[in-house]
């Protein structure tokens, strides 16, 4: 199969969903961002690429660094996390405080707002310069030196980051903070405001098609469980509340941000990266989803 | 790889967990099941079987039965069904009125509780003798015309189904009721009676691993996207609140009932049925679960 | 003060009000009420009556029976009552089921659907012939053997009585409602459907405010301290979830009724029966709440 | 009827109650406290004062302060006020902030620590030096230019002010704090830990028993309107989330804190104030409430 056409083919499709959902527009960052964009990048475990549209212009990757928080705790936490932050869809919004009171400051998954900052806290207990090893790691990941933080954005989010510091205030009142809370939200808003194109991060999730290992150092980034263990967390967790749509239609594990885009992994095979800056009602990007279902409609991809 | 030593190793670990749950006491009938049974079965799209221990045995399949509901209902109803249920995991509880009164009466998933009485009123607008249809349904699946349901149990249910009542009663409030309360109920307390054994419920999960196809009569049971849908919404919706636990642990789409039973699907390839008696916290065997994430992690099957 | 004016006046300003709210619609039988309904009666204890408007013109009274239920309860069951039914505002709709299920099938008080479905429960517990022993105890406390059930309205909240069936389900399933389920519904429904007039409800209150002694008979309907404790719980939890609000515009104990109908007690001195049948948001008679805060006003009578 | 008798009855009582609550403890100031304080006092609009134990030892009256910032508040503000903050009882933990994500940012009321927040946010809004203007108040109603605040509180209030800090935040996220959070922060811890013996605190309140007059000054500090207008609202929110049981049991508008106070008013009468370390599960004075029981029955004072 061509995957090249597949991609020409899907990206036709792109103008006509344009308008159908919201650019993000929290942040003047983003809010600035033209609906119109749309980049598809493929990387297959065997080093080939393909991509289409805008796959070279970096955006904001937003909550799709949680998955590279959750990597680096993995590695460096190990399974102690997991008594800090649970394993299970929320059901409920992602910056929800509703469920963090009911269940009394453990967090429902690590790519909740809330179970982010836990997993950002647990770095910053072990990591001298968190936010620099994370920088490292993300570099690492997507084999490109050029990867970096957008201060503009990771600005933009600390003014309007009320919501985050609630968060992180009341995970303090239940002891499930440790360090401290500036140090915290200061590498949460820098980790979210990572600025990554496509191509890029179809390279950065290939550890997760591939048994855990990078294609470029042949090292073991993550065990090949723990690499099936982060995709079955983003299955069941990785597109806000609407991970049963997602998996209904499009039947991969994947990572969607605010910024438009979805990182989706095909076990074995490959990475697909999509932008399209356009949200729906959960958050999850219209145009992005619609890639992927397509993707796996065409190519009759999918884990189930 | 000979899945019969694998299911042999896996039963030698039962004895061990049992004492770690609790069988399901809210029925009589119930109740009274030994908790140190333990059976397993397998069955490959290739027609070989294995098994071990009780899986000859018969016992009550509960929440199960949903998932035949659900085939049963995308075959007659089709898409419509999904304007009256959601296609999310909860968060909740299994038989939660709480989210259906802050959703306003559309039941998040068609394996939680008021979902699939939503599903079942679904059948019985459309079928004459809808108990009858799903039991011949469920027997067609089996290849088994023995396959019955148990009216000690579904009388017992009724007699114990308040929660059942009043989630059935709120439903018809918000006018996702269309028939008979009374109808729905007794067809809903008869497909949770269903008695099946491990070895039959390996059997008539079958097509879920097999695009849709039965292997007795090679006919399509569903189309191959309809069977990648249910086993979708199992993975993401078929463990009560425990789905995230499960796929980070056993990777596998499966359905749990309070009957101690588990079916789980390696697309492509089998379908695993086991029961262990004893619940968890959230509802599931614990041997099952167990038994799953053995079975996984010796032979390395998972979706991820 | 000439009380007969006060009522004159505030009776003036009924027609501006018209069309600020609804007539309650669940049931045909209340929605052909006329919207431009308004009658007002005040009853002394010392045996003084004055009236306005339709104060003659009997209507469903509606949740305002769930005072004579609490009192009969409180006269026959005693303190035990308070094990099965709490005495807090609920914060939340009157026929929410969410706060039945965090608190484990305690109604927050008597006066939400729920509490008076254990309130009855208890009443037909004891009595042979509860929904008569109520009907005599209501006709006692008019002083007016034609009070009587409108067994339209009754049988009209059965057939779309949905969410109290619901709520009666659920509170058996915690063991919260020990009689026949149909008993207790039907029983319920009937107090709702009580037909009474003004003149007649401001007859029914006078021993709340006249320490529990009937001026009719002299008896001791309840003691003094009783008599202060259902005006309490009517301050805080009678107006559904506007409870705070009609304290601080009216600051009378009182209950409502979506009938349209509001009985407020001034202790020591009367009792105040309004009737105005539409209703605001939170299901309240619009024009009865500001009638009984324009009496506070020119009257200067507030607990406070 | 000789009210110094009936603190000495009240008092001897005191003793039996130690140890069925607990001091609060969640900053060392405290905790320190000793569980066997009691004091108690009574200011008439006369004039006239008795008093019993510890009443003139100073203890953190910490939520009882939040009825002097709303009666700043309405004398400055007004009823713009209104449009931030509502006037109904929660239903909940007075810190939850479950209610304010479901009620978008809109606390309740005045009384839980969100709406106290509100309502100094609104007071820094407008005055200069916002603190200091609360405290000249304060000491104008106690007519005591001694009262302070702790330092020592204040300042372990704010190390321990993770959940305020929260929900100062989350308020801040839907726009209803409109000044600087650090300010609005500073001033609350300072106002709950307004140190104050019982003797001033009922001194403090007479002008809610007077038609809001205080008797010292003959100043109106409040409209006899806006004085019932605080005693409905303390009725309704002033005992956190036993407001109906407080009110069932005591039959007076009341505000407490958990330093163990409890404040009562019989309008047109007297002020009662009470102090007692140790706090119900609701997070009210257990021999506090008890005290001001015993007072509602020997004396027969009740607003019902």
């Amino acid at each position: 199969m061509d995957f090249g056409e597949v991609l020409e083919e899907i990206a036709a499709e792109a103008p006509q969903q344009v308008g159908r959902g919201k650019v993000a527009s929290y942040i003047p960052a983003l809010a600035g961002v033209s609906p119109e964009k749309f980049g598809m990048a493929i990387h297959t475990v065997d080093g080939v690429t393909f991509s289409v549209g805008d796959a070279g212009e970096p955006f904001s990757i937003q909550s799709i660094s949680k998955v590279f928080s959750l990597m680096l705790a993995m590695r460096i936490v190990g399974d102690d996390l997991w008594s800090r932050v649970g394993r299970e869809p929320s059901g409920n919004a992602f910056n929800s405080l509703v469920q963090l009171e009911y269940e009394q400051g453990i967090p429902r998954n690590p790519f909740i707002n809330a179970g982010a900052l836990v997993v950002i806290d647990a770095l910053v207990s072990v990591l001298q310069e968190a936010k620099i090893c994370f920088l490292e790691f993300a570099r690492g990941l997507a084999d490109d030196p050029g990867v970096n933080f957008d201060e503009v954005v990771s600005q933009s989010e600390d003014t309007h980051g009320h919501v985050n510091r609630a968060l992180v205030n009341f995970l303090k009142a239940y002891g499930n903070i440790r360090t401290d809370i500036d140090t915290v939200l200061d590498a949460y808003f820098h980790h979210c405001s990572l600025a990554m194109n496509c191509a890029q991060l179809a390279h950065a999730f290939l550890p997760l098609a591939n048994n855990g290992v990078s294609i470029s150092t042949e090292d073991s980034v993550l065990t090949a469980l723990q690499a099936r263990q982060v995709n079955s967390l983003m299955l069941t967790c990785g597109l806000y509340d609407a991970v049963g749509e997602f998996a209904y239609r499009v039947g991969l594990p994947a990572k969607s941000g605010v910024g438009g885009g979805i990182v989706a992994v095909v076990p074995g095979e490959m990475t697909i990266a999509v932008w399209a800056p356009e949200l729906d009602e959960t958050g999850n990007s219209v145009m992005g989803t619609r890639a992927l279902e397509l993707f796996s409609q065409i190519t009759q991809r999918s884990i189930f």
